[in-house]
């Protein structure tokens, strides 16, 4: 917990993509988005015990080049869209700018795992690994 | 965004919730957990322009009252199953205590929404609205 009003993430792993700058990601990670590694910090490593190859899981991560001052966009960044507010939107740009990425275990070696497809850039700090419960999750 | 390794969630909004403790909260909102309100501070109240009555959308809560510290769990707190990986279960306690919650929109008073089902208690903090993105996925 951080001090009053603010808590504190520490992240827990790291992505490794092929993908390097904003401009160059799929606005969805079902739209071409490639496979990439996640490096899990070796202190938390045992929390993967009982994931599995073909598991689907949602990542967490912290969408470090996104701008937290944003409220309204416009969806798509198409102009042509109504200003829209950004809990409407999944525009990385909000006030705490976590994404959510429902992806598929693709290999496990030790504390790294290939997940995909996500559109997350490299270097983007990860903060949560949960599994998927239904299908009514991304 | 915090100091170095850390980063700095500010909630934009609560739960306000029958649900007083953890023990009365259902593991999962499909469980039996009831509606609730979430109150949206109104600072951020433009980002909620564009959601609207019937709308499925994911709520992010912190957990605040989440062990950081756990990094693995007897699932559904059933001491006959083996200790799991946190990352494979959806404990409450992990490093970063993120609740993500599928909820749909019933009702909409300003900056008020009523929402459920949802088992996160009463004055859990809240941190993130998104839509669900697409019929496909539900």
């Amino acid at each position: 917990m951080g001090t009053a009003g603010s808590f504190g993430l520490r992240p827990i792993g790291v992505i490794r993509s092929n993908i390097r700058v904003r401009s160059q990601a799929p606005k969805q990670g079902a739209e071409g988005a490639p496979d990439c590694w996640l490096e899990v910090r070796s202190r938390v490593a045992r929390a993967l015990e009982g994931l599995a190859v073909g598991d689907h899981i949602l990542v967490l991560t912290w969408l470090h080049r996104a701008k937290r001052d944003v409220l309204q966009v416009h969806p798509r960044s198409d102009p042509k869209r109504p200003l829209t507010g950004v809990f409407a939107t999944r525009s990385p740009d909000r006030p705490n700018p976590i994404g959510v990425h429902r992806v598929t275990i693709r290999r496990m070696v030790r504390n790294r795992l290939r997940i995909g497809p996500i559109e997350a850039i490299d270097g983007t700090p990860v903060i949560d690994l949960k599994p998927v419960l239904s299908i009514s999750e991304e």
